[in-house]
């Protein structure tokens, strides 16, 4: 089996969402681009009718409320465009990165309404609450890690206070609801709740890991997009956890001054440290916590899904 | 009776937001300002506790409840913030107001989540559907607002919609809720939301109208603030259907080329046609249908709040 097999379902999703979109008041092309495009895996809703289904329901309806979960997400990925441009450009907003800024904003926040709206539609109280609470912590995790932007000293437990609210509490709520929406017994709830969010954790991870590593293969060089931005992630987390005195030192100078060839110089680090490899085993490690989640559900082609995502998020290599 | 009975209740009010924002996570010091700051007058909460309890419902949780109006007004405010900031500074942001981009959309963020938290523990299903719709008309009023900038052409209907997105619906909301956390009967849950929809109307065209007559005694000149930004608003509507050709084409290169002077003399173009005593007189009516709607409920104390209030928005002059 491989996740070709996902095609029908993936297409299903693609239907709901411009089929609940254009239903809506009509939105200026932009902004209906805005909730289109994104160019999403559509990852969450994917994972929403897959834990639905692995629970037993399979109505429709799981498809109908699964552009949830992708609005939740570009929603915030448009308003963190807004504030990346902010930063990138050191205070310079040519005027159609301005009238992105706006239209960011006010079409975050309509997506916002928009998955709140669709949750209360299904009438399931417990849903919009999850929901709610879920799009508050996303909303603090990015504030810490903007807080704690240029900080060479954030330490593990931060380091994934940040990832949970930025990636896993997302991931874990389209699993957890799949089976609230299935009415599944609070075990298999708490299985889902729990997968999602390991896999979240997994996946932040080897995509940070892959900013140090990149895809050498392909294209030759690595990344080093975050170190840049001045964020701080696991593998050098890990690596600076094996550094002595000296190194350290040498570390914070480069970070401080992050040109080209210090940057250049801080991958090397990690590499040496082997920091990188540390974290993908860290992530090797919340998918093996993933897959133990979903051991209680018996053998079905859903479970298989689920066991294939969860290969795919360490496979992937971009 | 004046305004001034209400200073319990406000201060009430004052206490629940404060309580409500320091029970959740730690929160930096720069957001709970945005948060408890706003320099609000409490308005939309005020409404929501005096509606609950002209129908009778007084057991506290219409305090408890009542920040939920306010955090989704100040949300609205700080990503407006992030708007006009960028519009107002033509593509140059200094650092501290990127800085402050940053914080005000995930707090705008974190706010609006709030609200629908808060709106969830009420366990009523009914509240969460109305609010998050209530934020998607909001969002979309907002841009329908920006799309319209800078065009002189702005209509009637148009600027209803705008002011009935940016504005009203969100104090129909504060209303129309409070009648069915009382679990008011259909017919009085009607009447406070239409009490609420006409009151936020006619408080924004006043406020629009303040913005061509400023409060002249005190600051001796008006403000023009709008006409800079390249708002149409009701006072400009009405004086363009009373003008001729020629005047209409005088106004078109004024407001297209909007200096100074040019802003000077739109104003005075719009005090000759009388504009703002038109667009005043429609304000007038909206009161009187706020008013009418609340008809239906005996005499109380709540009752002649919801009145002074409708009298206060008219007489204001700030």
């Amino acid at each position: 089996m491989s996740l070709f097999a996902l095609k029908p379902i993936l297409s299903a999703i693609e239907r709901e969402i411009e089929t609940h979109i254009r239903s809506r008041v009509p939105l200026t092309e932009e902004i209906a681009k805005y909730v289109l495009k994104s160019g999403g895996k559509r990852i969450r809703p994917l994972l929403f009718v897959i834990s639905a289904r692995l629970c037993g329901h399979e109505t429709g309806l799981e498809l109908k409320l699964s552009p949830i979960f992708e609005y939740l997400h570009v929603a915030t990925l448009v308003h963190d465009d807004v504030i990346d441009h902010a930063h990138l450009r050191r205070g310079k907003l040519p005027a159609h990165v301005v009238w992105g800024n706006t239209i960011a904003i006010l079409s975050g926040d309509f997506l916002l309404a928009s998955a709140l709206e669709l949750a209360a539609s299904s009438g399931i109280l417990k849903m919009v609450e999850i929901l709610a609470q879920t799009t508050s912590i996303l909303a603090q995790g990015e504030i810490l890690e903007i807080m704690k932007t240029n900080i060479l000293e954030l330490d593990e437990r931060e380091y994934f206070e940040i990832i949970t609210g930025k990636t896993a509490v997302l991931i874990a709520a389209s699993c957890h609801l799949g089976a609230i929406l299935a009415r599944a017994k609070l075990e298999e709830q708490n299985a889902l709740k729990s997968y999602g969010h390991n896999l979240g954790l997994a996946f932040q991870i080897i995509d940070d890991v892959l900013d140090y590593i990149g895809n050498e293969k392909e294209f030759g060089k690595p990344v080093g997009h975050d170190l840049k931005e001045g964020k701080i992630t696991l593998p050098m987390i890990y690596a600076l956890s094996k550094a002595n005195s000296p190194e350290k030192e040498k570390v914070k100078q480069l970070f401080e001054r992050r040109k080209e060839e210090d940057i250049f110089e801080l991958i090397n680090f990690v590499k040496e440290k082997k920091g990188h490899k540390m974290a993908f085993e860290k992530a090797q490690d919340f998918v093996k916590e993933a897959l133990k989640a979903i051991e209680i559900f018996p053998a079905s082609i859903y479970k298989d899904y689920l066991m294939e995502i969860a290969d795919f998020v360490i496979r992937r290599r971009f």
